[in-house]
C-alpha cells in the first residue's frame, strides 16, 4: 500500500467519515474489502474458513461486494491485524481476540479463557447471554465491531519435548502459548512466548522453544508439529473454545447498505457453524493419522496437573475483572452463565458422550 | 389452498417446471416463499429459529425475497410438511428428518439416531464427511434439497410418571417418542406414539400417554411438561443431536437466481450456529429454573438402563443399513466417521468438560 493511500485511510478513520471511505468503491458499483488473517492463506480450517466467508459475501451480493483474503504477513504481519483494521489498511480481519490482551485484557473473554466455556457455550453467551453487547462496547472503543465467525474448538495441551507428569514439570519450560493461558503457565514457572502459527515449527526445530500449543490435531498436523516434538498432551484447559470472529472497521461497516451489512453478518454466522464442523471432522481424521501413521505419543495430563492448571486459571481469569469497570461487568456476566452451563453439562451433550464412551470401550 | 392451485402445483412438480412455478413472483420483482414448520410459530428455540431464517433472507435480499413462516397446523398439519413441500404447497420447511422414517428409514441419519453423533459431529459428517452428497441423493428422490439449519441439541430422556430404575420398567409404558428411538423402546416393551410437540401436554394430562420426550429443558419448560409428569430423566441416548434442516422444493430452489440461492444456503448455515446457541443458553437457564422454582425430580438413567438402551440402539440403527443399497452407503459413511469421532472425543471438548467438572464440584 502506498503511503498516500495509508494517509488517506488514517484521515478517514480519524473523522473524514465512512461515506468518504466507501464512496469510490460505491461509485464503481462494487465494494471491495480486504480481510487480513492471523494464519496462512487457505490454512486447513482457519484459512479455509476465511475464504468461505469471502466467497459467501461475493455469492450473496452477486459480486456487488468482494472480499480479498490476505494470509498472515501478506498485507501486514499477523499480530498487526488489529491496528490494520483500526486504521483502515484492511476493512476486516478473521481473528482470535485473546491475541490482543495487551490492548485490553478483557478481549480474552471474546475468544477463550482458561477453564472457560466450550464453543457452544461461548456462542450461547455471545448471542443470548449479553456477550455481544459487552463485546460491542469493548471493541467499539477501538472503532471495531465483531461477529462470531467460527471456533477452532477445544485446544490440545500441546507438543512437548519433555514429559509433563507433575505441575513442577512446567518450571523453566520455554513454551509457545498465547492469551491468558500464557499467564497461567508463567505462574507455574514457564517462560512463554507468543509467535504466530507459521513460526511455531521453526521455533521448535531450532530449540528456541521446547514446547508449543497451536490448536488441535487437524491444524497441528498441517503445520507438521509432530516432526519437532515427541509428546502430545490433551485436552488442554487453557483454550476450551477459542472463537474466531470476523471483526470489521466500524466506519466501513456503517457505510454499507442494510442488505450488505446483513450479508456480512450472516456470512460470519454461517462460518460459526462451518469452521467448528471442519475442525471436528479434521481432528477426528488427523488424530487417527497421528496415532496410526506418525506414532505420536498421545497422553492425557494427570489429574494432578489438570487440577493445578484449573486452579491457577481461576485466579488468573478472576483477576482480569479487577482491571477496570468494563472488565468487571464482562467477567460477572460471563461467570454467571458459566456456572449455569456447568450445572447443565451433565444433562446435555457432555453427559451423553460420557455414556456413549462407556458402551464404545 | 384451492384445489385449482394445488392441481397446478402438482403439475408443476410433475414436470411443468420451476420457471413456470416461480414466474409470477419474479414478474412482480419479488419472490415470496412459504415456510412450514413442525412446531408452533415463534416457539422458543425452534420457532424463533425459523423466524430468524426468514428475517435473514428478507434482510440479505433487501426484500427481493420474503419468506412467510407458518407454525404447525397453520397451513398444513405438522406431519404433512414433507408432502406439502414436495407438492409445492409451501416452498420450504424447517424440520426434523427423523419424522419421515415412514418415507424412507435412512432419513433418520440426517437428523439423529440413537447412540449417534453429537450436534458438532453431525455437522462435521454432513459438511465434510460426505453426508451432504448422500442426503442430496436421498432427498433428491423426493424432489427436495436440504441444508443444515440448526440442531436442537442432545435431548433429555424425557418426562415420566413412573420411576425408570431398570430396563424392565419400560415394559408396557405408553410414551411419546419419534424416530428410531421409538423402535428402541418398542423392543423394550413400550408402546410408543408420535404426536407433534403441541399435543404432548394434553396427551400427558389426559393419560393417553404416561411418558414423553420432547427436547430438553428450554423447550420442555416452554410446553409446561413439568406440570404433567414427575420425573425428568436425562440425558437420553435416543437423540444426541437432532439436526433441523431447512428443506426446500428443489424446483423452487433451482428457479432462484444464484445470489438468492446463496442467500438461502447461508441463512440456513447461520441458523446452524444460532439455534444450538439459543438452545444451550435456554437449557442452562431453564434447568436452573426447573430445579429451583419447579422442584422437578431430576435424574440420570442408571448405568444398567443406559447400557441396555445403547445396545438395542446399535442393533436398530445397524438394521436400517439392510433396508436398501442407499441406506447401506449412508450407514457405512456415518459409521466410519462415528468411530473416529468417538476416538477423538476424550481429546476434545468432551474430555475438557469432564475435567472442568471435577474442579467445579
Amino acid at each position: 500500500m502506498s503511503i498516500k493511500r495509508r494517509t488517506f485511510l488514517k484521515a478517514a478513520a480519524a473523522g473524514a467519515g465512512a461515506a468518504t471511505l466507501a464512496a469510490p468503491a460505491i461509485a464503481q458499483g462494487r465494494i471491495e474489502w480486504k480481510m487480513v488473517t492471523l494464519w496462512p492463506r487457505n490454512f486447513p480450517g482457519l484459512g479455509t474458513g476465511s475464504q468461505r466467508i469471502a466467497e459467501s459475501i461475493n455469492a450473496m451480493s452477486d459480486g456487488r461486494m468482494t472480499v480479498k483474503v490476505f494470509g498472515a504477513g501478506e498485507l501486514v504481519p499477523a499480530y498487526e491485524a488489529f491496528d490494520a483494521v483500526r486504521d483502515g489498511t484492511a476493512e476486516c480481519m478473521h481473528e482470535a481476540p485473546y491475541i490482543w490482551t495487551a490492548k485490553h485484557p478483557a478481549t480474552a473473554f471474546f475468544c477463550s479463557v482458561p477453564g472457560g466455556l466450550t464453543p457452544e457455550e461461548h456462542n450461547a453467551w455471545i448471542y443470548h447471554g449479553g456477550g455481544q453487547a459487552l463485546w460491542d462496547e469493548l471493541y467499539g472503543a477501538f472503532g471495531l465491531k465483531a461477529f462470531v465467525a467460527g471456533n477452532s474448538g477445544t485446544n490440545m495441551g500441546g507438543w512437548y519435548n519433555r514429559e509433563i507428569n507433575a505441575p513442577e514439570d512446567f518450571d523453566g519450560l520455554r513454551m509457545r502459548i498465547p492469551g491468558l493461558g500464557a499467564e497461567v503457565l508463567t505462574r507455574l514457572g514457564a517462560t512463554t512466548v507468543n509467535v504466530s502459527g507459521g513460526e511455531i515449527l521453526p521455533s521448535l526445530q531450532t530449540g528456541v522453544i521446547e514446547a508449543a500449543e497451536w490448536i488441535a490435531p487437524y491444524a497441528d498436523l498441517a503445520f507438521g508439529l509432530h516432526k519437532a516434538a515427541k509428546y502430545y498432551y490433551g485436552p488442554g484447559v487453557h483454550e476450551p473454545g477459542p472463537a474466531n470472529p470476523l471483526s470489521v472497521n466500524a466506519r466501513a461497516y456503517d457505510a454499507l447498505s442494510g442488505d450488505l451489512q446483513a450479508i456480512v453478518r450472516q456470512a460470519a454466522g454461517n462460518e460459526a457453524a462451518r469452521l467448528p464442523a471442519e475442525m471436528a471432522y479434521g481432528n477426528a481424521e488427523a488424530l487417527h493419522a497421528l496415532i496410526t501413521r506418525h506414532e505420536v505419543d498421545l497422553r492425557h495430563f494427570s489429574e494432578d496437573v489438570t487440577n493445578r492448571l484449573l486452579a491457577v486459571s481461576a485466579d488468573v481469569v478472576a483477576e482480569v475483572a479487577s482491571e477496570d469497570e468494563l472488565s468487571r461487568r464482562i467477567y460477572d456476566s460471563w461467570s454467571a452463565f458459566r456456572d449455569k452451563a456447568i450445572a447443565h453439562a451433565p444433562y446435555g451433550t457432555h453427559g451423553y458422550v460420557a455414556r456413549r464412551a462407556l458402551r464404545a470401550t
